[in-house]
């Protein structure tokens, strides 16, 4: 076994290119294995096995700075850099992350996780290196579904500009997560038809040599200025124009060809653009045939790829059903997905009305905007793109959609922890920065009927709607309760005194577990149901003063501009109110784990919840007790 | 005159082109004349007054729709659609606003002001029309600067994709505020240098038969690809390449020209995109010469084109000194704008440190992420961006620079209301999305010289922080109060009891005034700057629970997510606090109009701060003696 003298960073160094291509299969038997019990990001992992030994041949580390867009790539770089024996624990609470980290090792550069960042680091490590007179390469890998972020062209744009030594990968798979979309995706499509790498694998300058006779009749055609020449060759042009060095096609699962290639770039000045053609999947015939569904795998067995234990429905999936009904009854009724149409449940419409289905590829920014021109042209756009995602598109929200208020339904998955993705996608400001926006309404669902009500809803109103609501399988508890949704109006689940519990989302699983326990402790607290985070349920405030007086309010959100610090602020501004606690996470960004234990590390779990209330409880009491008469 | 004649939308249809030469002439004279008294985008306007009347002549309104990338550009528009008499309430409050309001006008398709926005909004109305079966036509006029802006491309990326019928006009000034930068905008020289555009205005298929010998000689040699041929032509082949039309470069300032560009256009199927050069600031000497000061002019004398008075220093021009001085002190600090150089200060700097200096172009999401590259490489960034724009790089302040906890300095400029640019550039969200960001610290100076200091800690600083100040005039007041900057720590300005005002930034010259206000009502209140609103100074809000019964708080920021909720949380999760009151910026998009103006309507001004306050203290006597006892 080569894989096992690799024991650190810079040890591939010593192989022969022959021992390579062995650590190459030993590495791809070891990920498929290994992921096989924790899940993971398998098909793209697979897919980079080749270059990432190629960039450790020809970068030394940790002197040398490496950038992964989106990260979930890194794998191999994990492997190759001392950590191949925690890949047990992959992405579980305390094991190694799913991405790159700084804190991990050295030899990662830089933090990612959302798309297409990586160009923006490198170049201002770049930036960094030149005018502190350092001497280091810097390489960014970005795939191609990552170029259609805009941000990535933004970073092309300024590389140029600065025209600094730098070296840009475009590990070119023809995929994001799914398909890829778009006029680049297209252009990448034709280089690769129109220039078989084995040819043209030398890029533009040399390209150009082998066709001097064409070339000197053109230059007389076109003005015979010397830039014309340029627009002969075919692959890159479009990179050239913009002032990159382009080099490619290569064949990313031949070394050979990659290191021949990592060594022209290192000779040229300025930015280099190397575009790599890799298989995602490559090697393992289930990720190969379904690439999304192994984009970030559950475990799988190894002899099928089929995962081990299917769960049981998600939120996900009855977004899924009632956009497919949406689809049969109204027609005006569109979605708009950002490269996530099987993530966010949206392939059946899609199946069932592709042309009303807008996979806008990783574009956040332009999906939201795209979406309010829809609207003001008469249709009812469904905007689904996960919480951390959504992130990208605040501006265009609050710019685009609210400003204007557009009735823009945005379905927010993911909202609250996503468990072993961890820190970069967990959804817990969606909260804060959609309640700020004028005219927005922000719901949240407790149990899978009510999120098919909140749709339903949502798709009638005039103004723009966010419904929020998590990861992972829908709660069935409280089917008996479905009152009609009414706007800014919560539900209450059960009329009590004392204490009343109001809980957001999926929170209100937990708060009924609560419930239970401080009634068993002789307690009878209300609980409510808020559906809204935004308006706000004023009137139910007002009531609840009456017989409670302690309010604790439960969001899967931060702390700062969520629905607690609302709550508080209504009590707040009136007189003689009830005491109010907030559950919500705290103001630290969340590591990555099962969300059980991160939810109990944030004591936000029911037992922790309950304990918390009794202590404000008694709090409250000998308080009273203390106060003078 | 014809523009007498022109009393409402499609008018300009009756004319001649002689006629519409004249016409030109005479939008020119009255907007340089009405400008003069009200302040406005000269420069940007007087380029497109031949496009816009060209555009009238080919769409019809309301029916067609014309998408206004930033919008500061379509007064012409404005004046052929019936708003002439209304110019001189031009961006006042109640007037005329500086940019497309579909609540001022039928014909007015999309609301803009932030960049590169109009493909996106352009393409859901293209798709809308298309899916409805509905038939008019759509076009989108975006500046070169705005093609900067990384959504302009993930909206082109999907029109090439879509293949809808849709025009997208380039229009290429050669600026964004002040001059472009970029890959792109060497590109687009690139094209404006080797094309003459008297030759290839017709485009890329006309072009191309003109060389049909060329042409079939390269078509062997490049692999008989048909795809192949497209390369040969030099304009606008990267926008061919990603999959659309390109028609030009057309003379922007010929109206012939435009009008036949246009039919063409009209004739094409799928995308066309129509690059147009024009001239910044034509017809107008002094805004030929200085573009940039004619961007957003206030009043100027129209002989000299100066301005009409010259206002004290702004915290901008603080901003300016201390970053000169860092230029020499501090070889680390580095600056990045993204093409607000000159609208931040941040010239000097550039011109005494020209490689310290990064503009990105109107690319603030790059910008951020570069500068957390630039931190990584051990540099001292300095990201100065106006507050309303700063909000497209929520997701890269969050994910790239907090979660990795490097020591970015955020400048936020024009924070709080801004005036006259109204509801698209106040920058009233800030306080709030920064403030829920984890790692991140939030500052507001009081006046000129705290602005200076904040900035000399801001950099001493291990993490991200962000100053954010006002637009305008530097606050001067208080010059005496100058006790050292130091983590999360307020500043008492005045010892008292009872009420105490806790004023954030700007708002505390008000509370000065508030402040003297309450003393003449008998009243001895206790007043606070702030200075920060994360971390917030928790020992000083223990300490004023003992003397004070109602606590205050000023902020210019919407409330949700703002300083007085989290004040309010903080008291409110203790008890026996005191009552908390929140004097903030109300759940709504506020208008354009003068700062006081707005200030008065949000009840912000120190007259109306102070009758509130009153009211609040005569409630809660009221309630006291109401209290049971």
């Amino acid at each position: 076994m080569i894989l096992e003298k690799i024991k650190e960073a810079n040890d591939v160094k010593q192989l022969s290119l022959l021992e390579c291509e062995q650590l190459a299969q030993e590495i791809r038997d070891f990920l498929i294995r290994s992921l096989s019990e924790t899940g993971g990001h398998l098909a793209s992992n697979l897919g980079v096995v080749e270059l990432t030994i190629a960039l450790h041949r020809f970068l030394h580390f940790p002197e040398d700075k490496l950038v992964w867009d989106v990260g979930h790539q890194a794998y191999t770089h994990k492997i190759l850099t001392g950590r191949k024996e925690q890949f047990a624990t992959l992405r579980k609470t305390g094991g190694l992350s799913g991405f790159p980290k700084r804190k991990e090792s050295d030899c990662d550069a830089f933090d990612t996780g959302h798309s297409s960042t990586s160009i923006s680091a490198g170049l201002g490590l770049v930036q960094a290196r030149d005018l502190k007179g350092e001497n280091y390469q810097v390489v960014s890998v970005i795939g191609d579904g990552a170029l259609t972020g805009g941000m990535a062209y933004e970073a092309l744009n300024n590389a140029a500009e600065l025209k600094k030594n730098f070296i840009i990968i475009l590990n070119d798979n023809e995929m994001s997560i799914t398909r890829n979309v778009g006029g680049m995706s297209s252009y990448l499509d034709h280089i690769r038809m129109a220039a078989p790498y084995t040819e043209l694998k030398m890029g533009v300058t040399n390209a150009l040599k082998k066709i001097p006779k064409v070339g000197d009749g053109m230059v007389d055609a076109l003005h015979k200025t010397k830039s014309s020449i340029k627009q002969l060759v075919i692959p890159g042009m479009l990179f050239e124009n913009m002032g990159l060095t382009y080099l490619g096609p290569v064949d990313g699962h031949d070394m050979r060809q990659l290191g021949k290639v990592l060594q022209e770039a290192k000779r040229k000045q300025g930015p280099v653009l190397i575009h790599v053609l890799t298989e995602k999947g490559r090697g393992y015939e289930p990720a190969m045939r379904h690439p999304a569904r192994f984009h970030g795998a559950a475990p799988y067995e190894i002899e099928t790829g089929l995962p081990k234990s299917n769960g049981n429905p998600s939120y996900t999936d009855i977004f899924s059903t009632v956009m497919r009904k949406f689809g049969d009854r109204e027609p005006d009724v569109v979605a708009v997905s950002a490269a996530m149409v099987p993530g966010t449940g949206l392939k059946r419409f899609g199946n069932m009305f592709p042309e009303r289905l807008f996979d806008v590829g990783i574009a956040e920014e332009h999906a939201v905007t795209f979406a309010a021109g829809l609207a003001l042209g008469g249709l009812r756009p469904v905007v689904a793109i996960y919480s951390s995602f959504l992130q990208r598109a605040v501006d265009q929200i609050l710019h685009d959609v609210c400003m204007q208020n557009l009735p823009v339904v945005f379905a927010v998955d993911r909202a609250g922890l996503v468990g072993s993705d961890g820190e970069t996608h967990h959804g817990c400001f969606d909260l804060s920065y959609l309640s700020m926006m004028p005219n927005m309404t922000v719901m949240a669902p407790k149990n899978k009927w009510e999120l098919s009500d909140m749709l339903k809803f949502a798709i009638r109103q005039k103004s723009p709607v966010a419904i929020r609501y998590p990861r992972g399988e829908a709660y069935t508890g409280l089917e008996d309760y479905r009152a009609p949704i009414e706007m800014g109006k919560a539900e209450i689940l059960e009329k009590g005194k004392e204490i009343a519990i109001l809980a957001v989302g999926n929170m209100v699983r937990t708060a009924v577990q609560v419930t239970e326990n401080l009634r068993n402790c002789g307690y009878e607290p209300t609980l409510v149901n808020m559906r809204f985070v935004k308006p706000l349920d004023m009137d139910l405030l007002e009531i609840l003063r009456e017989d409670h007086s302690l309010i604790v309010t439960m969001e899967e959100n931060v702390k700062s501009g969520g629905f607690g610090e609302q709550v508080m602020t209504y009590y707040g501004s009136r007189l003689h109110s009830p005491a109010v606690r907030i559950v919500a996470i705290e103001d630290k960004f969340v590591p990555h784990g099962s969300v059980e234990d991160l939810m109990h590390q944030q004591q936000m779990d029911s037992a922790s919840v309950t304990e918390r209330i009794l202590r404000w409880k008694e709090e409250q009491q000998k308080s009273t007790e203390q106060l003078p008469e």
